[in-house]
């Protein structure tokens, strides 16, 4: 691949054709289930890469700040939701958004609504949190006296007005199987149906909106959802690869790191490419071990997992510490690509500025 | 403090007085020991920060990759030393800054010299890196063959000088008490003090540069030493003051995060303040629980620990979870801002590009 040439420091590699059947499957899935698809963009934080989306008939996303709604809402999205408790602090910003998109909001308490109400000079929605799980952030499914609460503020609210019920079911990161996965996806939906079912006498416009990608690409059915929100799934990562939720072949970016040293009576190479570009999340690797990524071996178009499994098992600021095989110690020189599957992509595209498609064209990121 | 109401997201707050205490300390013991003094500023990757160690006679700065060098040589610095294993496919930067600056490069192979050396157009001078004990990157300082092979290529080299040894002793990272920190410092620069005596009938004029913040602030003597090179002192953080470095009083930087969910019943206060913010760094607490980072009071000029600690406990991409005490509880709103000192301060400055002090100056940080 001749634009390696150009790449001088940690890089992020995209598989575009990997990345649009990611996509694919997932709109596919939302609509056949009869499911509008919001999906959440704070994983590849990307204006080109959300272009991709668009031929898929998405025309609303998901992101998890204000800074990054501004940034999509100049990229041309007109309907944003910041999926995260809404930060009053940012009130110029969410008046100027508001101003120009279809904004929604996250809340979760009757206070907020009502000194937000007051601040807003446009119109928002909000969607009411629900804990369904996590613990996290949300209200407790069965505590209807702040469910109420929270409603009344909305319907006395001059500026923002009630979405619905909203989830994130996060402990699917916790569960031990694909069964486990489908069986918080069940029960969590079922909490927000009957949720739903409760407040449709006196508002029967609210919807509910459902997130997280194992469960979304896992479960089958999604009982009174109508939109769903997963992000991760457009590239994947070594984690969801670990509960199963993708393929190694389906991860859709990996992150290119010049060879700096090597060490061969240790079996290590050093490479640049450390917590500053990969973020310091870690896995368990099968032998039990702190693993921070995995080697992939460079194609023509781009990479393939070698049979032999070969891990970062360490980072410092700008260090990573590749675990090599022997004869992968053979292979590797110094001034060499190295390309490594990340253990949280959402992480590692935070944290790379420079990223690129593995046929050489650039990918604009928000910075 | 009034400029509190400008912070809308998570932002570092720097107390001035503080970190000039740091470097103050720092400057006076090396110029105490009649040692030079390179800071490494890849801990505060900041011109305005960098100003006031001029005001201590810092004219030498240590960086740990070419684009940080590049920030600070724009920003007047002249003597700068990558302290990272060069990157030669970063080249063409290297040129431009040879041509600029007095550049200094790490090497530890004679291959990487031969193919550095045909490319470079300006002089540079390279320190080898010698592995004292961390096993990350270096020479092993008893494989003396090795040494002689990189001092033959860098004596027959036409753009590159060599400069001396330089190690990094990170494994006080992992020393359980001060006393120990102090007797692998003694044990690291004898180590390099052999080497030096070895090779200095036939290269008088090589010097020494030794690093790592736990050694340079805790170690009394430093034997043979030319050039000390710590970087954390600047701002020190929760590690630092596990390891007994320093006190928290003076860890000179937290960060402000917008409060924007109570949880009560499980005492937990919800912040805007993530992954993406401090990094995955953890630590243990006294308890055995993982944290990511420890509240501080905001006081008049700054702030303070209270008597009871209150740590953030999880972090997700945008999400930090404060376990609070119920006092704790009742006095924080949604909208407050909360203090957190950082677990690595380096990491965290990474992530965070909004910077201030504690008296309402904007710092200016490399993006």
């Amino acid at each position: 691949m001749s634009y390696f040439d150009q790449i001088t420091r940690p890089t992020l590699l995209v598989d575009e054709a990997k990345c649009r059947a990611n996509i694919q499957f997932m709109a596919n899935k939302a609509k056949a289930l009869g499911i509008a698809f919001r999906p959440h963009f704070k994983t590849h934080q990307s204006a080109t890469v959300g272009e991709w989306f668009r031929e898929f008939g998405v025309d609303r996303i998901a992101v998890s700040s204000f800074s990054m709604a501004k940034y999509f809402a100049q990229a041309g999205w007109d309907n944003i939701l910041v999926a995260f408790p809404v930060n009053k602090r940012e009130i110029e910003l969410i008046n100027e958004l508001a101003g120009k998109i279809h904004l929604e909001i996250l809340v979760e308490d009757a206070g907020t609504i009502h000194k937000l109400d007051k601040q807003l000079k446009h119109r928002v929605q909000a969607w009411i949190k629900v804990d369904v799980g996590t613990h996290r952030t949300g209200i407790d499914p069965h505590d209807t006296h702040q469910i109420d609460e929270v409603l009344l503020a909305l319907n006395n609210a001059e500026h923002i007005a009630p979405a619905g019920f909203l989830a994130h079911a996060g402990h699917t990161y916790h569960a031990h199987s694909s069964k486990e996965i489908r069986s918080i996806t069940h029960e969590c939906t079922q909490l927000l149906s009957e949720i739903k079912k409760r407040y449709s006498p006196a508002y029967p416009r609210l919807k509910i909106s459902y997130g997280d990608t194992p469960g979304c690409i896992l479960a089958e059915a999604f009982v009174g959802v109508d939109e769903l929100r997963p992000g991760n799934f457009v590239y994947f990562d070594l984690m969801q690869h670990q509960f199963g939720v993708c393929s190694l072949e389906q991860i859709a970016c990996a992150v290119a790191c010049p060879v700096v040293a090597l060490h061969p009576s240790r079996n290590e190479v050093v490479l640049y490419g450390g917590a500053i570009h990969f973020s310091k999340e870690s896995l368990r690797s099968p032998d039990g071990e702190s693993i921070f990524g995995q080697y992939v071996r460079w194609t023509e178009n781009g990479w393939k997992c070698p049979q032999e499994s070969s891990y970062l098992i360490r980072l410092s600021q700008e260090h990573g510490i590749l675990k090599a095989s022997d004869e992968l110690m053979r292979q590797l020189h110094v001034g060499d690509l190295v390309g490594i599957l990340p253990v949280h992509s959402c992480l590692a595209v935070d944290c790379l500025n420079e990223v690129m498609t593995t046929t050489g064209n650039s990918i604009e990121v928000l910075v």
